[in-house]
């Protein structure tokens, strides 16, 4: 089969060389899982990926229909929605005593790089099924649990999130959602909710919504919110359907991308009939969403790569075909594949590093949620926890940041074809944009990095996280091919290190002035990881070539090292000059007066 | 009326402060063009452009049709085709000779921000007609230029430009278009043509086509290619239309913006009549193309540029009306604008530094252009040229990365709102893309500029380039409050002097090596050159704070120095970092063996 999607000889290598896997099948737990099921599972999911969820794609982009309040999906997404669910694909490393696969998280990310990648838009839909049910599993009472779990990890029905509302985007503490206690315990819900993906639509026979809602008289800001489970259909004692919740999809928007995915206005209660449950603690709503925010974080990288690694397998199949130009050295040998051109060659290295540094930083992830998973002590199961709380805003925005270069690279090697819609890569960048943008922007997720992650605990969770990056180049030191590169990165983490102390110092005393530098670190600090996840993968490339490789797997390996040695030698300068910046504190954007920006 | 696509304050700036364009009213050429001329040039063009182009900017999105081998433009397009035309703007600045206005290139550049900012496609037609008729003005025969200047400068007739064809895109050698002599003197035409803009419409009663192609028996590659006039109907001797010239649109594409313009493909000669002339030398076709090239080069520069002030403006107009979030100081007193947050404030201000040095360096362009037209001597014709060949691959491949950014940042500024299609943000957005590939991708530009550019003349036009910026610089340092600025960005254009004389060397005997670095080379040009304009307008404007200002000039003012500031402070020091990486002169671009890029 082509290589569609994913290059499957570098996700083998990420799950089984870079981050072994399969060890995890020495806990019980995971048991089952050993490298053959693993390998049989991946494949599995990619021929059902390439074959049946991918051809949607660009069916998919003509959009959702919304007639008569009701909206329908792209009609090509009910065949491989079956397939999808069929396969069980969608609670696969869940719980089993919900019907979930119980796979480690890390194998279940590299079969959803495959499904995501083939139509993220169809794969937001069980996304967001996902996020519902897990919310439910983690923080509902055992009637919530046993009434929805089932169904929505089996993806009979389906789940949402409602959170924004139009004067309340990022400011979620501004919501006007209201909840009135019922005698019987439930509450009346009344507001409006925007922005919803999935709000509605014919895939599954129920959609239950968890609703940011705050009870009447309760407190204002985010303190008073509180969430609600509010299903499209009440469901009955026996779990069977009852009358409709008074749940109105009132629109859906028109976008520049992600056009299978319905993003729907809804109306609750606008005929005072919408019932909900309470979910988790009344007033701790907040609480309660940022349990579920950092999985949902996560998922949003996952998206953005998955994206990523699609739009680069194109450029470069394209790039080994098309004819255009004479070689630079042979001007009178005639046409070459452009993939032999520096620029184009430098446009998909570019993209080889960050796919690839963002791969294996992305199954990282998962293995730090396995880890937790089967962790013996506290402190190992506290490690991963806060590795986690700091790679979630990378993972998210410097993630879904470099997804978007990669595909504008993606349609910039197609040339004029690349603009063309008979092409996949501008509809991979139209669908990108998005992921900047929702589930907190970029420009929150550096935030989030500067304001909670770098001081937490005393900083201490960042300091370790600091280690892990020095041991690998401390590990890669020891590999004569690597030693400069790595001598080279561990002097970009010194003055890195230097740069967050002096930050994190600031942030203390003159906030505005901290600030300002929020996405410049969100972006070093990304750099900084996929230095990391490079050096890591150059390391474990270099071992292998010591032992004796199959001859197809030297050029394999060896590009794992010119990747590595590109991406120090020729991105890691770039960011030294971004540290310097960031250094120099400069406050000129909060200084300016406003009306500098532009006359009004 | 509101500020819309533009800043009208700084528009005036550029051109009545920092270049003093009405100066050139001391030449009888420009005699008539005063600054109370120019500022109601402006005006004009303004309100035509706010009040009646823009609202079709939204329409357009809708693309054009095509039905029965007829391309239709969006309907709106025609009442303001008629006002544009009435207004006589499609030729403003050309030779008077051919119902040309005269005015000098610079004012009409502003002019064109305006309109192009309002709706690019609707400008892209008169774009593509002036570029047709500029080069029959400067290569045709009088027959030639009798027959066609008038109508077209008038818009009565439309003009293309037809050189890409399915397997000749960047590698233009590559063309089969086939020209064959008749007695008469003409030839007739046979071939394909695609990806040509304007190729086919209903917005004027003849459409003329500057046609690639070679004659049987002509040299290959680019050596054997003439150029030829191919109106769509043939042109009686009395001027009045005659029969169908059997040209065929065949298609148009469908791509991911700018679909108000018509992309079509044509088929010339299907039915074996199509006659075209010869328009230039016989063989010499590229060099007539190149004539041109620099002015079509620097004009998708302008449309990048206006569509990027536009997205500007719509972020500031957004960020000071958007309520979400309260200030970081103030949390407890409730919503502020979103221009309060830090990070917005930064994209903003990112956006700002480079909308306002692209327009200073376009309208520069613009008085080289002008300082040509009226040079008394043959040296200040020649650094004029010189300038603008060096400039041109800035421009058109700088300027249009930059948009994408400024773009990217704006959809980002609006949030989800910006993803949606109510707001203009992400059209504007789809639309930037194909100025980074039509033209000449910007991969090309960078290549121009260190294969042709820095080396020209001995490098000498290039040393002046670089001494013009050290002017400023000089200048800069006489203002105490811009003293360390100038310093600053001193150093930097130090560094960067070094690295383009490492790269040229390096590009004699090395050239894979050499052009890995091209890109990276034309970005730091850019920010050099950047820099070189916000530090002339932070001069312009410390100087003007000196005299008693308007009480309203003194934000705008005062913004111009933060601005640079902000630029030399937290974005030189990422060039120093550029120009390192450049340094470096790593190879593993082109070292990486192919099959390392991926597995097939």
């Amino acid at each position: 089969m082509a290589q569609l999607i994913a290059d499957r000889r570098d996700v083998d290598f990420v799950l089984h060389e870079q981050l072994n896997v399969s060890d995890f099948s020495k806990y019980e737990k995971f048991g089952d899982f050993n490298k053959k099921t693993i390998d049989m599972i991946v494949s599995e999911a990619r021929t059902l990926a390439i074959k049946e969820i991918y051809p949607t794609q660009p069916l998919s982009d003509a959009g959702c229909t919304f007639e008569n309040g009701q909206v329908k999906v792209p009609e090509s997404f009910h065949r491989v929605n079956e397939l999808f669910l069929e396969g069980e694909w969608l609670a696969m490393a869940d719980n089993p005593e919900y019907g979930g696969g119980g796979m480690p998280k890390t194998v279940s990310l590299a079969v959803n790089e495959y499904f995501i990648g083939a139509n993220v838009s169809f794969m937001l839909y069980h996304g967001l099924t996902h996020g519902a049910a897990r919310m439910i599993e983690e923080i509902g009472t055992e009637e919530q649990k046993n009434m929805f779990c089932k169904n929505l990890y089996s993806g009979k029905w389906a789940g949402t999130m409602l959170l924004t509302e139009p004067e309340a985007g990022s400011d979620v503490g501004a919501l006007t959602t209201k909840a009135i206690p019922n005698d019987d315990g439930t509450y009346t819900i009344t507001g409006n909710k925007i922005f919803i993906s999935g709000g509605d639509h014919d895939l599954a026979e129920n959609i239950i919504h968890p609703v940011l809602a705050r009870v009447e008289g309760d407190a204002p800001g985010t303190k008073g919110i509180s969430l609600f489970l509010v299903p499209k259909y009440k469901v009955k004692a026996d779990g069977s359907l009852g009358e409709w919740n008074d749940v109105v999809c009132t629109g859906i928007e028109h976008k520049m991308g992600l056009n299978g995915s319905a993003t729907c206005s809804l109306t609750l209660g606008g005929s005072g009939k919408c019932v909900g449950t309470l979910l988790g603690e009344r007033s701790k709503g907040m609480r309660s969403m940022f349990i579920m925010m950092n999985d949902a974080r996560q998922l949003v990288g996952l998206q953005g790569f998955s994206v990523a690694t699609t739009a680069y397998i194109h450029a470069l199949n394209y790039s080994r075909e098309r004819i255009q130009g004479s070689h630079l050295q042979k001007p009178k040998e005639g046409g070459v594949p452009i993939i032999q051109h520096p620029d184009v060659r430098r446009n998909l290295l570019i993209m080889k590093s960050y796919v690839e540094g963002i791969r294996s930083l992305i199954y990282y992830s998962g293995t730090l949620h396995d880890r937790m998973a089967v962790a013996e002590t506290a402190d190992e199961k506290k490690f991963c926890e806060d590795m986690l709380a700091i790679l979630t805003p990378i993972i998210k925005g410097y993630g879904t940041d470099r997804t978007m270069d990669v595909c504008s690279l993606g349609v910039q090697v197609h040339g004029g074809y690349g603009y063309c819609r008979d092409y996949p890569a501008e509809q991979l960048l139209r669908d990108c944009k998005i992921f900047q943008i929702y589930e907190g922007t970029n420009g929150i997720q550096a935030m989030d990095l500067l304001g909670r992650k770098i001081g937490m605990n005393s900083g201490k969770p960042f300091m370790a996280f600091l280690d892990e990056i020095r041991k690998t180049i401390h590990a890669a030191k020891t590999v004569p091919e690597l030693g400069t590169l790595a001598e080279m990165a561990g002097n970009v983490l010194d003055k890195y290190s230097e740069t967050v102390m002096l930050l994190g110092k600031t942030a203390m005393s003159e906030v505005m002035k901290a600030f300002i530098q929020a996405t410049p670190l969100l972006d070093t600090t990304g750099d900084m990881v996929m230095a990391w996840m490079l050096l890591w993968r150059a390391k474990t490339a270099a071992d292998a070539l010591k032992n004796k490789p199959k001859a197809k797997d030297v050029p394999f390996y060896e590009g794992q090292i010119k990747t590595c040695e590109f991406f120090v030698s020729s991105l890691l300068p770039v960011t030294l000059g971004k540290l310097a910046s960031i250094n120099a504190l400069n406050t000129a954007v909060v200084d300016m007066d406003e009306a500098s920006f532009g006359t009004k």
